[in-house]
């Protein structure tokens, strides 16, 4: 199983492709930050994220695609920024026929290190425990995408037992 | 010039194609609501509302998309929901290579009534009166997007005035 986990933003999109084999430990197979040019208006931004995600779900066929849910935004101006992101974000997924989960924060930190109120370097530190990297991954957005995929393995996982146990 | 107006909604969006001859009046090329199914995951209802939109951009080749720009969304929650279908409109015209021009509700009211404080009926009122319509553009929503491209219409052709005197 393939998954494509991403941390949206207009200004700095984060993601991880995670995958998780049959038998043995999750491999990071790619990640990275999209950041479209902070000239451009918000429709060619919005293009830019659109099209490196179609790129991305073309290289790797994720079996999901993984995203963070945020309703915590400060006002409701950067809520709806915010939404544009996302908003292209899902129909990447949608137009390449990619299930779509979503993750709110807690549930990420909640997964990965098993508590909601996690701090940042402790959620570095358990992705590079279980995806064996000697470094985390950088820039943090990236980080930030790799453990939302990460979230989305150990869900599914678990699914997975309850259903056939 | 041909002007697509958009009001942006996950549940409904109004879409007005309006035409703005070299001489004579403004004309209504076609109105009409998009309308998600309920039911579905919202990363399939903005597949159906950008491939909407992107069916309307290859019928009638606007020179411009105008789509209502709100930031007074009454919460964060409703501000990002309608983000995702903002974002997936702005693409839409980006893709194309179609101009976006963003209005907020009162430059709207402002254009086509005169005044930022205009009520509906008004607004739908000036509507009919600019295209020579009978009646106003059904429902309200679709009225709502011919309003935003009638705004575009006359606003670029005062900036044009601008320009030449």
């Amino acid at each position: 199983m393939i998954v494509l986990g991403v941390d949206p933003g207009t200004v700095r999109t984060g993601y991880g492709v995670v995958e998780r084999p049959e038998a043995g430990p999750y491999r990071l197979v790619e990640c990275g930050v999209i950041r479209p040019p902070a000239a451009s208006a918000l429709a060619l931004k919005l293009d830019v994220i659109f099209t490196e995600l179609e790129t991305l779900i073309a290289r790797h066929h994720p079996d999901a695609l993984a995203v963070e849910n945020v309703f915590m935004a400060s006002n409701a101006r950067s809520a709806l920024v915010l939404g544009h992101a996302r908003g292209v974000i899902l129909l990447a997924g949608a137009r390449a026929g990619v299930a779509v989960a979503e993750y709110a924060p807690r549930e990420v930190k909640s997964a990965v290190v098993g508590a909601g109120s996690a701090t940042k370097v402790q959620i570095q530190r358990m992705v590079m425990r279980l995806l064996r990297l000697k470094s985390a991954p950088e820039p943090t957005d990236a980080a930030d995408g790799v453990a939302i995929a990460l979230t989305h393995c150990m869900r599914s996982r678990t699914f997975k037992r309850a259903v056939v146990g």
